[in-house]
């Protein structure tokens, strides 16, 4: 088991009702004035919009507004939100919606204390040094950004999606109720579901021995979302499988299913050349179509790994472990199948053409890309996009 | 799923050489002054004792100690150290060992920051409002105390041993390097492996439906300290299994096992009663006499939970359920007497008259005493420690 550090300082209140609780929770904290960040109209109509705000209202807690995150949230957003953050001096920011929502409000929050454009943080230029508050009231299970490190930016300007991870990232407190997740639509459901199983796979595939209880934690953490993900499309309403999946979101990207091994995202990293070029394809379902390519590339490097997953997840039963891999792997094909994800570039309507560009996006401002079994470069990585087109 | 709040703020610093860093941990908290407490000489013999104090001067940090914390450390000695923290305005309470000096610890942050008696917090008369911080360096696997919310103290004027739950006792931070535990002997490391597993187990056992993904979590946390249990006993300085069992003993106690479900711990009350009258009694041991008495007992109450168990953990091959359960107790059992535990009281030497007063301090402060399938009086905990002797 290799050294690890866990900080999950996030207070998660999880379950009915608790947004009703968000005034008295951030008063609680001694917090006197925030921001609130939204996505679309849909928190207007679901009515939540009015609840926090009522909440808030009562106990007393002043609040400015940035609606309109987009899905993969833009530079320009965010600027925009740490002017009037700083013109306020708020000292809270509240993420109302989902990832996109949560990964303006860290970027907010990381700007309101920074003299630096918060681009400089995307491309490894600064590191921030301090950050207001951030929390939420999540509304989709997905990204896992309630819990996690990790926030992410695109910059249409450059046509690039670059992260920055820092422990500023993480929320002072999540509030999840599983409820909240009942409008997501089938689709977008499968996306969240494919995220997070990719944030558990990465880590169990980063190049590091056995390690229990970690494995073991990710692989059952794998078989209740695969399961809760196919009643859920199914059936909206299933609160069971709501809650499952939303704190199987949690889990699969706080730093549990990494430790002992390592944080790291080599697909993450190939996807976010995907959306970030071409900004309509949905974080999960580039994810759906590139972990597998990945995955048919890499297995031959680490059999016995991929062998273990497809025997405990996947049920294969087959002894020669090269075999039982590319079994897993195409089980794992068609579960995404199964749930409505695209398995190809090429469904994505991605031009064959573009590959050596995400190439080119994939390995920007990096010198060896990708942490996996073997060192990938970019003849590597063409290989993996071809393979998945 | 029931509602539930997360709540694990412990900075976890997990793997070799984190306790040569306590000092400049320390120091980056901005805390100037601290109390240390440990048990025995053995953290002096083992070379911990200077590597911690090296570091604290090092880093500028000053210290007061005070060793000698018992194994079920007693209220005589918190009283003092309460004093003292008092007397030399500590900031931060320390403990250089296990579970006991963690209680130890824990009860004299709460005790520093309070105008009355600390056994009022054992007692429900009083709730803490204010604690020093409190912080670890682990030499045990065993409490999960590290990350836990609980503590508990024994009071010898009573023969009583009772805890107090509350969130202040939650560590600022824990530095848990598992060769810090290659020392703990055979027994000592098979005690700390029941109490892991009866902390997961009870969890486990609380009444509600079936809850994903904490059931399957806790399953696998249970095999991996299971397997890592029977390695460490045979070979003390196996890293790896060293490795499993301390990170299993935190995640088994911070909540986790317990999201969804509740964290209560019946079988734990019943052997505070024991552990409380028969000071000599290791808390793991009076575990693996009285966990499987009390799931022989209750088992017919929700016989297809402890089949699941059974079938999951315990590999038992059966269709019925009432079969399948009594197969995993006994394969609980045996898993025990092959680490070296006892199986009954009465090779705890625990006189069979004394089981009426063991049932009284079982019921002592409480109206209803045992949160279980079933509603339990007196009449059943005896029939539970009757069927352990």
């Amino acid at each position: 088991m290799e050294n690890f550090v866990y900080n999950t300082p996030t207070k998660v209140y999880f379950g009915r009702g608790y947004e009703k609780q968000v005034g008295s929770i951030i008063k609680e904290y001694g917090f006197k004035k925030i921001m609130i960040q939204y996505g679309k109209e849909s928190v207007k109509k679901s009515g939540l919009y009015d609840i926090v705000i009522n909440s808030l209202n009562e106990n007393g807690i002043e609040w400015v507004e940035m609606g309109g995150v987009e899905p993969n949230p833009k530079i320009t957003f965010v600027r925009e939100a740490v002017k009037l953050a700083k013109q306020e001096e708020v000292e809270l920011i509240l993420a109302v919606g989902g990832g996109s929502a949560l990964d303006s409000c860290k970027y907010t929050a990381l700007g309101a204390k920074a003299d630096c454009d918060v681009w400089d943080f995307s491309m490894g230029k600064r590191k921030p040094q301090d950050a207001l508050k951030v929390a939420c009231v999540l509304t989709m299970s997905a990204a896992g950004s309630e819990m996690s490190n990790s926030a992410v930016l695109t910059n249409l300007e450059l046509n690039m999606k670059k992260g920055c991870t820092t422990e500023f990232n993480r929320c002072l407190f999540a509030i999840c109720n599983p409820e909240l997740t009942f409008s997501v639509n089938k689709y977008q459901t499968a996306c969240g579901v494919v995220d997070i199983m990719s944030h558990t796979l990465e880590r169990y595939f980063t190049d590091y021995p056995d390690t229990e209880p970690t494995d073991s934690i990710s692989e059952s953490i794998l078989k209740a979302v695969m399961c809760a993900g196919t009643i859920a499309v199914e059936n909206p309403l299933d609160y069971e499988a709501r809650a499952t999946i939303m704190w199987s979101s949690s889990l699969s990207h706080n730093g549990l299913t990494g430790c002992g091994r390592e944080n790291a995202l080599p697909v993450h990293q190939f996807e976010h050349a995907l959306s970030g070029e071409f900004d309509y394809v949905a974080h999960g379902a580039g994810l759906a179509v590139l972990f597998p390519a990945w995955a048919k590339w890499i297995y031959k490097y680490k059999p016995q790994r991929f062998a273990r997953l497809a025997r405990n997840v996947f049920g294969v039963n087959e002894e020669d472990d090269l075999k039982a891999s590319l079994l897993g792997i195409e089980k794992m094909s068609e579960y995404f199948k199964s749930i409505g994800m695209p398995t190809t570039l090429r469904e994505l309507n991605v031009p064959k053409e573009s590959i050596e560009r995400l190439v080119e996006l994939c390995t920007y401002g990096y010198t060896r890309t990708v942490k996996s079994y073997v060192s990938m470069g970019a003849k590597e990585m063409k290989e993996i996009f071809e393979l998945s087109y």
